[in-house]
């Protein structure tokens, strides 16, 4: 049988998704549990990596086990095993074809800060502060020149190993509600830290701190020194990936 | 000088509001920075205490001090002191006729839920879990009849030590987003419970749990054994406070 499962946890609490040793990570919890299930050794192929501190409520992974148990039983059983900061969502028994990295068709990721000059015990808790209000019409608009297929070379960190650095966005909505912003960021897939540069880099063009034509240069150039600096990770949520 | 801040915390580090001796409370906390900051024994009073476990981003309370601070240099100096889990969001030099309390015109309370069969990592760090999604549209009809001035002694948990138990409601919205439920709450003040075995009443309502009158039943015969139990503490959060 091949198993999708989507998994949802904590970001904060974790040294992002990939297996670690010696530090904890959300992969690692996932597989204890499982395989404590299951009663043999599991390892899960997910999506995607997330980076530490990033959280998640639609990463997906497959495995392949021959034991047979019904969806509505496996999250059951293995949610109870898991810490309470990761859980299971949703499973499947998908088609052998099925591959959580390949077959996805696209993900949203959705970066959320508040606007205050004091910092905020509850937002702080999912949200990215900055200080000021950005003009967030100028964001939108500067934000269409990442729409499509480019060279994001110049929105990644070194140490990704990628073998392309060629993405495709699908869009980039960003929302205000009060003094609480929402981006929301869908494309293909992403490169090593891709969607907290776009969002630092948006931001910053948004509060006057970089020239409007900063990501038209980034993209032409492939200079990441051009942008903003890496946002931080609590922001950032693995929203939905589509299949 | 009296002052007037707004406060935020995360209900679930705290035994409630109230100062309380041998354990955590967020007005304990809170003093104990701002006598730090004004070198003397400061004691706040506040529009109203909210239950262990419930968060808040508009808790308002006013204090006299003779020392003049600028809200700006007030708050960034106590938010040093203060630990991670609360905040001061804003501050105002007020005149002494303004009462965090009896200077109340509204106030409103949001209660997050989530509808699934499993718990949720990420929703379980804010929202109340329910197992099956209620009928919403007739949670909405029946919320109508807890509009305006009404005895909510029904809609109250003993121990509560309020003179009377009449309140005015003014406003109840019930939002639906995918599986998360919103529900505000706005409303003159709430006895001990009330938004929580108000939440809890509609929604084994819209369960079919309990029959569609049991409101009017409820507010005619003040019986509160007639409404469901008091909906956990985590969904709740005071949203705001209008003077």
């Amino acid at each position: 049988m091949r198993y999708k499962l989507t998994v949802a946890y904590v970001g904060k609490n974790f040294k992002g998704w990939q297996s670690q040793k010696d530090v904890r990570t959300a992969q690692d919890e996932l597989e204890k549990g499982l395989s404590q299930l299951f009663g043999e050794k599991v390892v899960v192929n997910a999506a995607g990596r997330t980076d530490e501190g990033v959280s998640a409520i639609a990463q997906t992974v497959h495995f392949d086990n021959d034991k047979e148990m019904t969806p509505f039983s496996l999250i059951q059983a293995v949610n109870f095993l898991l810490p309470e900061d990761l859980s299971v969502v949703d499973a499947r028994i998908v088609d052998k074809s099925f591959h959580s990295r390949k077959s996805a068709k696209r993900k949203t990721y959705v970066y959320r800060l508040y606007v205050s000059p004091y910092r905020h015990a509850v937002y702080d808790t999912f949200a990215t502060q900055i200080y000021k209000m950005p003009d967030v019409e100028l964001m939108k608009k500067v934000a269409q020149s990442l729409i499509g297929e480019h060279d994001f070379v110049a929105f990644s960190s070194t140490g990704s190993s990628a073998k392309t650095t060629v993405r495709t966005i699908e869009s980039i909505d960003v929302n205000l509600n009060g003094n609480l912003m929402e981006i929301a960021i869908c494309g293909n897939s992403f490169l090593y830290n891709m969607v907290r540069i776009i969002v630092g880099t948006l931001i910053w063009i948004g509060l006057g701190k970089l020239p409007c034509d900063t990501i038209d240069k980034m993209l032409a150039t492939g200079n990441r020194k051009l942008g903003a600096k890496t946002f931080p990770a609590i922001g950032l949520r693995l929203e939905s990936i589509e299949y």
